[in-house]
């Protein structure tokens, strides 16, 4: 038996207690929290480890079908468990760990929740128009992304190839993306779907959504450009979508809760909670290593609750495994903006990075995000990362 | 041991045998296949029951990953098979048997791959502008629908309800869908995937694909019109998108390839087959029993290799289960128009069905889709039907 030891300030103390799918050489993945640096293996300290057990499984979508009085029961029995001696058979270095995709994912769906970054990217895309369409106040705008693109932190994301055609070219051309952006967003993945027809309300968010993570959605501007027209991005977004390999239970997050920075109009009454939060999650952007942005997700306009319930308004099933995504968290400043395309305005106003100025992704650059809340008692938790190298076009 | 009777002229004869999931009461759903009005439970003929079998499974999955060779042999095994004495305990009349989702769907994306349609929702939906925008004729438009909420036939559709703002109108108002629309779409299952950072060539489609089914991609007009800028269509289509319970093989759609109408521009090089085709499948769209349209899929611009090949360009991954459809399907006539928004010209030219003159869907409604193709020897070999019935919204 062993005592867990916590480095002082970690961002993954007892009131993180995140959730991920971890394995060890020679082993199959299985349920894993982490506490410090320390990966607990769940099968093992929860002794759940029949053929099908939710902890040994590869995805966390079993344990997060079990609903959210399992959830809150399980993190109860891991808190008091940690608290003293674990058996040592239960606990690995983390950097001993491979860490896979935690989710099974269902149904992607990618929301444009940042009315900073909304209202940029309507600048760059439609400079002659007004930069928030008409309905962006009235409905959380979203679209659907592709699911069986969604990658773990650490993947490699090849530069994807396409047609791109810029305004003063007559024709458009194939090749590599010329555009290569990252979006910082916040992904929710859904434990406990719906009924095909039935909704859930604004106010039943906490019975459906068992955590969040971080979400890296690349995009080639060039290729997204000239497709999007009228049915939406499409192969500027679907080559890849990274994850982090935690996912943050929502009960960690309730010190994180912040009022919305406020709604003009009030929306219809299917969006209006009764009690509706954000959350003071500051996202850190880091290129080559350099931080070059900090997007703040207190600034979002819409709530993660309007996100659900406008996504199922309509009687749209929700599944176990759903993930949705913030879409890009840009806050007011230029060193708050979640995209590359914002922070360089469209590749007219470089950065400087490592001493180089830059625009788009080159191959081999690595882009990393982070993210840290507020936790209980004054502390701070943290998502870890989501990081990735970008490989040549093949 | 019995002979399998198949009336004459049956669109199921032996140069189709489609796959689908079926099961009677009592027993588990498995891999059938269907002969005359005959159900043959595959996983008795083929003597495939052990657990991880392919033929007794509740979805085409398993087998479908085995790839074209393996589907070659299959059928070849089964067309013998049905020549002669088949065990009568494999064999059902397809009334008494339970149809369910044939496949187990991964993603869904959805094109727009008919001129005249696309020409026809342009002329409607932005009748100041051009009715095709510039990127169309350059490359299959597509975006991703919800994998989700896709159906069997037979499946209720439940009116969505959500946000509509007439032109008209100062702000949105919430409520069910008064522009309840169809889509007669044909849809293609992939069974054979591909890995992140690959694509597929224009020229591999049947290294890829394992068959057609027929789709009903329906669609609330109002909801549509108003969410769909700049992301695409969302809770519009995202309810409900219904399939038929048959998977008709590529191998039985063999006489049924014609010449692509013809593409101006050329397409760039990656969408350029060495001998690419289209399909001649009529489909008939019967609105409450009675034929409104019969549209013509030999017309679609784009061809299904193209659209895999596009869909994968920029190194997405293909899994097993994607299901890409192609957009509605609209001929030049009025009569060949499929969705009821042509059809009825945005609502101002009401049809007549059973007497009474029509524009969109009322709770109630029944709408069938049925399609027919050439097949081996001058027959002709059926899709089935995809149907579904509106139901008011909750």
């Amino acid at each position: 038996m062993s005592v867990i030891e916590i480095p002082d300030g970690s961002p993954f103390g007892v009131g993180n207690l995140p959730y991920g799918i971890f394995s060890v050489a020679g082993a199959r993945p299985r349920v894993g929290t982490r506490l410090g640096d320390t990966v607990i293996d769940l099968s093992v300290v929860l002794g759940d480890t029949g053929e099908d057990a939710a902890f040994a499984a590869s995805s966390l979508n079993a344990f997060m079908a079990q609903g959210p009085a399992r959830w809150a029961e399980v993190r109860e029995q891991v808190t008091a468990l940690v608290g003293g001696d674990v058996p040592a058979d239960a606990l690995h270095p983390v950097r001993d760990v491979q860490l896979h995709l935690p989710v099974e994912i269902a149904d992607y769906v990618d929301f444009y929740a940042s009315e900073h970054h909304a209202s940029n990217l309507g600048r760059l895309f439609r400079p002659d128009a007004e930069p928030l369409l008409p309905n962006w106040k009235h409905l959380p705008v979203a679209y659907h992304g592709r699911a069986g693109t969604v990658v773990v932190s650490g993947t490699d994301v090849v530069r994807p190839c396409g047609q791109r055609k810029a305004p003063d070219e007559q024709s458009p051309s194939y090749g590599p993306s010329r555009r290569l952006d990252i979006e910082a967003e916040l992904g929710f993945v859904v434990g406990v779907g719906s009924a095909l027809g039935d909704r859930i309300g604004v106010d039943e968010f906490a019975e459906h959504v068992f955590g969040a993570v971080l979400v890296n959605d690349w995009s080639a501007r060039d290729i997204q450009a000239w497709e999007y027209v009228p049915l939406g991005p499409n192969l500027g977004k679907s080559f890849a979508t990274s994850i982090s390999p935690w996912v943050v239970p929502l009960a960690a997050l309730q010190a994180a809760r912040v009022p919305l920075p406020g709604q003009d109009p009030q929306p219809l009454e299917y969006l209006r909670g009764r009690r509706d939060w954000g959350l003071d999650i500051e996202f850190v952007v880091e290129w080559n290593g350099e931080e070059v942005s900090r997007p703040p997700y207190k600034d979002m306009y819409w709530s993660p609750a309007q996100m659900l319930a406008h996504m199922t308004v309509n009687g749209a099933s929700a599944r176990t495994g759903d993930l949705f995504a913030s879409g890009t968290i840009s806050g007011p400043g230029k060193h708050q903006r979640g995209a590359f395309i914002e922070l360089t305005w469209g590749g007219r106003e470089p950065v400087t990075v490592k001493g180089e100025e830059r625009t788009f992704l080159l191959d081999g650059d690595r882009v990393t995000l982070s993210a840290t809340a507020p936790g209980p008692d004054g502390t701070r938790i943290g998502f870890g990362e989501v990081t990735g190298t970008i490989r040549p076009a093949r």
